[in-house]
């Protein structure tokens, strides 16, 4: 079978209360999942310390991140095709999302040991 | 060092007279492309017959692909936004890609004996 999936559908038309995150592919060494932001953002304090590499992109929306590099934290503004690599541990928060249109992230984890 | 890259820069004004593809992402046991199609289909005859899976999304464009499936081959019509799986050794093949705009794709490779 051929079982497509559409990344703009089913998305909100008002901003729910949390982020929707929509697996689309899990297989051995590699997830892919839809992420829906409406407007939300890190609770204050808290980052993102994920074991899994990961690589995003930001398709819709807009968002701003802070990532925490060697030489100190910095602030990433996203905007639509805008794509970034976060490998596992590096610590990162999203300060803002874009709730009209809804913000649409693409994100891609894999194994930090894969080999 | 926190580099962004955004899909769709540089895309071509004009037709080329061959697909771009430009490599995102290059790490142990995944493999992350940008494809540009400017109205190429893959020749008669020919089939794409990859040891590698991939996952495919189109943002941008439209395409047809002929996917060989084991009761036949379907056509698949691919709007921005549809993605799809292609399992190692699904054999497939461009019938068409939108010229204006540029067809652009993301595919996801990863390799079929991942464990």
């Amino acid at each position: 079978m051929t079982a497509m999936y559409n990344l703009f559908r089913d998305l909100p038309t008002s901003p729910d209360t949390r982020e929707r995150i929509d697996c689309l592919l899990d297989r051995p060494g590699l997830r892919v999942e839809r992420i829906v932001s409406t407007g939300q953002a890190s609770p204050s304090g808290f980052w993102y310390d994920q074991i899994e590499h990961e690589w995003v992109v930001l398709l819709q929306g807009a968002a701003e991140l802070t990532v925490d590099l060697p030489d100190g934290p910095q602030i990433v503004s996203l905007r639509p095709g805008d794509s970034l690599e976060l490998p596992a541990r590096r610590r990162h928060r999203v300060e803002a999302t874009c709730a009209d249109p809804p913000t649409l992230w693409l994100a891609v984890f894999w194994p930090s040991d894969a080999a």
